[in-house]
């Protein structure tokens, strides 16, 4: 398996702590759990720590006491990295496909996840913190630097106002679904270079008719189609998201 | 919302039933409840059927008894198409995620499910039923007029030397992760055109080194990378299937 980490890594953690040789912190005690209980894990061996700012650090387990330990910071593994600047704006889903958006825009390198009320969208609250456990675990598995923003809901509309000119709002359409001329590929390949961009997509139902046509009379937006089928919202999210990352992120 | 049904459409089922104008069938019994009790539907509402074979149906409910109904086909919507002859074939992960895999496979328009045995694979079985009931689940939902032919689990070369010459191995190797030469997209288009694909995807811990150099010197084998985070197996399957399906599949 690749491992940015050396191979006698035995886990890796977010932390909010400054990370600098030597200074020893104490993790949260879910993570003092897990690494102790969970994983197991004794005075001496080696948890790859990174809090967003300062980045990877190789660093030196000590047990305290029965249940918990301490991690000192030995040597920077890793240079700070950020990930692209990329949004996922969505509308949310229930509750498991929710966690599952959070997780994979994570793994997919978004910086920001925005869930958005749209006209057709059936949920009503988004636990913020639950996307945030999320997209933590997600970052910690997934040998990201830095963790995704998640937004409070919002308005589909907010979001979109957010969005500078230079960010081009990603507009995955299911009314255009299977036509060819709005191929993911062929229309990001061509708008290219996009530095900064905004994945819209929609609630089961799609966008409602007066939707479409706001989100499309955006100077910045580009509409594009994931193929002939209905994509769930989730796979919709990972599809539009491999395509910019292939093309014009930081898979290229 | 984009519908290739008419809008008065109420469900969409696959059946094994032949479908002809006018010929009465009576579906499963899950089915029964699940249009009568359910979706509450009632006499004279329509209900899309397809079988794989006869297109789509437009089709007459009709209650018999308290708690079952029938179906006539009145008109056939659309022509039976086939998927891409395209395969996925993957070490199969926990419960489920593979009950996803499954689903977002169908979705993304395999033709055939392969679940294989590698080198680091933790599972000792899978329940080819329970694939096969996500697979045309997924693909009722996603308006497909096939079902994805569920592949018993095998060792992982059984299925790659099931590969005919003609049919490119699309290797997504862990080990090239971020290496911008195997960029998912710009290797797939140089190769095309492909015709017939079979998309690989290890377990969690990648293939063994054996097994990479034994699938790198297939000589149809083509390999290429996900970008520079490590993906979780369900979402490398749904990242490699959009590549696929955008640059040589029926997205283009």
């Amino acid at each position: 398996m690749w491992q940015m980490n050396a191979a006698d890594t035995k886990a890796r953690l977010y932390v909010e702590d400054d990370l600098a040789e030597g200074r020893t912190l104490q993790p949260a005690s879910d993570q003092q759990h897990y690494l102790v209980n969970v994983m197991r894990l004794g005075d001496g061996d080696v948890v790859g720590l990174f809090n967003g700012r300062d980045g990877e650090w190789r660093s030196i387990l000590q047990r305290e006491g029965k249940r918990g330990c301490s991690l000192t910071p030995q040597i920077q593994t890793r240079q700070q990295q950020s990930s692209p600047d990329l949004w996922l704006v969505f509308a949310p889903v229930k509750k498991a496909r929710l966690d599952f958006i959070a997780q994979k825009a994570s793994e997919m390198g978004c910086s920001r996840i925005w869930p958005v009320r749209t006209d057709y969208c059936q949920v009503s609250r988004v636990n913020d913190d639950r996307m945030l456990a999320n997209a933590i675990e997600a970052a910690e598995q997934t040998e990201r630097l830095d963790i995704a923003q998640i937004m409070p809901f919002s308005p589909v509309f907010d979001a979109l106002s957010a969005c500078d000119d230079d960010r081009t709002i990603i507009f995955c359409d299911e009314a255009s679904a299977g036509d060819p001329a709005a191929n993911a590929i062929a229309r990001l390949a061509d708008a290219r270079p996009i530095e900064r961009a905004a994945v819209v997509i929609g609630p089961e139902g799609g966008f409602s008719p007066a939707e479409r046509s706001r989100i499309d009379s955006l100077q910045n937006s580009l509409k594009l189609s994931l193929g002939p089928r209905i994509l769930r919202a989730d796979t919709a999210a990972i599809a539009a998201l491999t395509c910019y990352q292939s093309v014009c992120g930081d898979w290229a």
